[in-house]
């Protein structure tokens, strides 16, 4: 971390900084240009608060050479991680496929859905039952029964299953879930984000609309930092001025993340488009930019789907998506050996 | 609400949705174009999804004629509301001065600041206890014991206390903070709002990073379904590319709100802006803009302040700033007679 | 094109802008419901000002049921369009690889590049001679001497070449030039789009940093309306709030592109990016999306290129690029037959 | 400017490093530390190509101390500029008050809003002759014709006339326009730029659509570097994710500009927000934020306005704000003394 000081900065100034810089833990690298001083802090400088250091009035700016996160920094950690969903594993050449409705909605519903993907090669089952939604009049979710049609559908087909948390209260109904959701609305949610640190739960973070890769990676330090280094990062749009998509995918965020981390990263093309029409091109582009895998959609009734209808596939669209992006996989494998 | 159906949709589809919308508690009206049929939704659709809608295989568009919210709506409600906030009031001609430390740090700090703000005109102390960091190794805040100097800097200068709240679980906490405020990165944690709509504690919202003003507003009818409707909203500024400020403050946010609603709108210059220097010239901006307060940051030595200094602004420079603000208050008072 | 007017519009009111549409060559489709009336204009709507319509006191609202496009617009042109540039083609099918220095430097830099991408399976060889630069202190371009360095290089290899041009008055120097360029900063320069309407050349128009997918049509169709149907659409990010990219590529706007208009879309990985290490994970996910062809910067000395050199490739990077994305394209011809 | 170089760097890239850098005349500041090597580059930076810096294999990070903008960089000019606007004056206190039509339609039309603005205290008439649209079916202007009848208002009202230019080849009928408008959609339409700079023409420089604040300074930089001081800057929104109002009116940009440069600031309220009845508030925020001036659209007719109709005043509105606008710019002025 370097801070560059203002040209008027004093010697006392400068001696109290270097003063409180080494109570710090660090060590202190001083150069003194005939216009401005560049002190360095080497060592340890992920528990340096970069805001505190800026606004000291002698400072003119503050850059990281290291960045703020730890546990998810490939730096530290060089190897792909793989991440264990139920008994299925996800990164370093697993690819996961996570499929179903956005609305758990009826038993029924789930079971043929879940038979229909897993026959089309998901190797996940996804469910809402919590849902969080713009209005408080629109369809919340059905729940505690919710999770319950989910644990049916998982023993019925033996899919491992998904399904999205939106208070930490409600952790001991996701016992047998096997893949906790945290929403992008909830992403910076510290106070959740603690709470899941503190189990050994599978967590599928989502980014959040306005986040950048940065701020991704640090609400995922704030579940690894609790403890829990079973982390999946989820990329599935950003807003923006555009309008005919609902959000805007961001692939670069692929490679980014597996620049800067270890863990897994997956692609939702289905809440990132909000058109099912989209759902394929982009699924296809999220295999090629190297993805871990893959949430789509699938619901076996699009025009009566309690949310979200318009971004879903029917099992048959899902089914020749799935063709597809094998097909890529299979053309992405022969690159990278 | 009006939807456009699809030039192929057929007379059964057609039926079978009017069919829906009577189901609804709604009038269907009708209009067979050559072309298009254009199907009229007349009644209470603020519980209609309109996502669902719209996903429809024969729906081209939807578009609503009313806006989803209700109570806080100002069709509903014409009149400006005045909102509680200890002993003073917010809204309708009430301008509220929300002043203190971004984070509570000692007894002594808040005690100073709280006598130097109440001095110079503010009417409620802030100070955050529970602080959201984007890093889990910043300071977290000084929780239940911020809490405590809070209400102690309250006993001795009697000026009402906001204190952001992160999880539900701690409202016990909040029982003698006046105003709760709920931060941008829980604007969308729907799950707290609901908890906070089953109080009648005075909820200070402030809007999200990300967040349109329709989704704001949204937000705020959560809190108020719930049967709580002591929300005060804030504008604190948006995520855009540019870097130079924080974030960009979106003062046209005042007008429109108090077009779309008849809850009361207070400004925050200090995290919009990001930079001690700009606060001024935004608050004198949003008090000519019609804005029902301001949320300034003040701290007795910014320069050492463990979170967010390079805003704050001294006691002395938020004495000034007052009396600027007061000539503005003074002039617009003149333009509204 | 759909006008929801007001409760309150009066008979005379509905009248006069009936005759107003009549007037514009358009037949009216009056619905008249119990609490608004609903207007329809039925006919070519492409001339009609929606801003206009919509500044009327008695309109609520309005709503294009057709694009305001025509000569772009898919449903006019069901056909994929093929774009002839030099003697090589380019969409439906025709998959184009233009390749080059971001700034023409020296006849012998672009003749080793134009030799080593060719070699490598580029279609075109693409340079800046003229180059829009944020400050008026950085290299320009090397003008008319860089158009006939790249036309030697044409001259040695057979490849067609693009450049791109800032000012239609330059439009002499670029005759023996196969592929215009209209940069993202002039994508609206609409004056220039007119000139390069009235011209026969092949125009490849870059999205502009802020501009949405249908003003990118409507910028193509600018020069279109001009007699000129000669277009590429490019796609080279957005600008958001994220910086770790320098914009945010994106790739969705393939497929919308292809949906909503039949001009060939293809797909700069390199300036989207501003990183040499995200262009291949780009290149491929571009391709997997359907683009019909790619533009990447290849620079034979990248360290010491003119500008842009951070987002370079060397021509032995290029050419294991160029042979991964073949692979790609090999696995997405097998899906769309 | 600090170039922080990468762990490897090794002693033969320092030293060629050094020598390039002295070979454009600045001195160098070596800091080697034991992680990292610093290199200062002191001197006049402004032509020094931060991307190209950037872009050596071994530079991790280069960080500009000064900014890149020189004529318009209120270091090296600390007095605000007072611009010329025929025999009017606006900055460093003098307040300019630009009114007129969108389009300018007739010249009845214009003589009358000229007549009505100048006796509400407008200190100079706008109107559009050549109009920049996102569609080429759109109205484009009278062009020639509406120069002349601004003019024609000019000599019966003696108000400067301001009016957009949108190709430098028109600019000899721009010869008796007192104030010359790029357009956000020209901001970096360097060949205009360029052009205008080799006159002496007073510019108004409007903000593009997504441009920050310092590429919105290397613009006027462009112009200034040409040799024309003449420049006022003029904030007109930015382009963001939220759709209520038009664009979303950056007022921090008045406070910014002033920090950074000494040239006068004015806003537009009218094309920032889209809609009449948020003129009033943007523009009284406009001033107690510290703008020198305004620019707002006024129709006699604003229902039967060619364009942008929605955003336009009536003569009677505009009156009305003018005496409002003219309350705060009182108690603003009690402020400054």
């Amino acid at each position: 971390m370097i801070a560059v000081l203002k040209p008027g900065a004093t010697e006392q100034q400068i001696q109290s900084l270097a003063d409180w810089i080494r109570s710090q833990g660090l060590t202190v690298h001083l150069s003194t240009g005939r216009y401005q001083t560049i002190v360095g802090l080497v060592g340890d400088t992920t528990r340096i608060d970069e805001d505190l250091l800026g606004s000291l009035s002698y400072v003119e700016t503050v850059k990281r050479i290291s960045e703020p996160f730890k546990s998810a920094n490939r730096k530290f950690h060089p190897d792909n991680s793989v991440i264990r969903a139920g008994d299925t594993l996800v990164g370093d050449g697993h690819f996961a496929v996570i499929a179903g409705p956005c609305s758990v909605e009826s038993e029924e519903q789930v079971a043929e859905i879940a038979r229909a993907v897993k026959q089309s090669g998901a190797t996940m089952l996804r469910g809402g039952a919590f849902k969080p939604r713009t209005s408080p009049y629109d369809f919340q979710g059905l729940k505690a029964d919710g999770i319950e049609i989910l644990l049916h559908a998982k023993r019925e087909t033996g899919l491992p299953i998904v399904s999205e948390i939106m208070n930490a209260n409600h952790l001991p109904m996701f016992e047998e879930v096997d893949v906790i959701q945290v929403g992008a609305r909830n992403m910076q949610n510290f106070e959740l984000l603690k709470e899941l640190g503190k189990t050994q739960k599978t967590i599928l973070l989502k980014r959040g609309l306005a986040a950048t890769l940065k701020e991704f990676l640090m609400s995922a330090e704030y579940i690894m930092a609790g403890g829990n280094e079973n982390v999946i990062l989820c990329e599935r749009g950003i807003r923006t001025f555009e309008t005919y998509t609902r959000n805007t995918l961001d692939l670069s965020a692929v490679p980014v993340l597996h620049e800067l981390s270890h863990l897994p990263v997956i692609v939702d093309p289905s809440h990132a488009t909000g058109s099912a029409k989209l759902v394929e091109p982009m699924a296809l582009a999220a295999a090629a930019a190297g993805a871990d895998g893959l949430m789509i959609e699938v619901h076996n009734d699009p025009v009566h789907a309690m949310c979200d209808g318009a971004q879903s596939l029917t099992p048959e669209q899902f089914d020749k998506t799935m063709r597809h992006v094998r097909l890529v996989l299979d053309a992405i494998t022969d690159i990278e050996h």
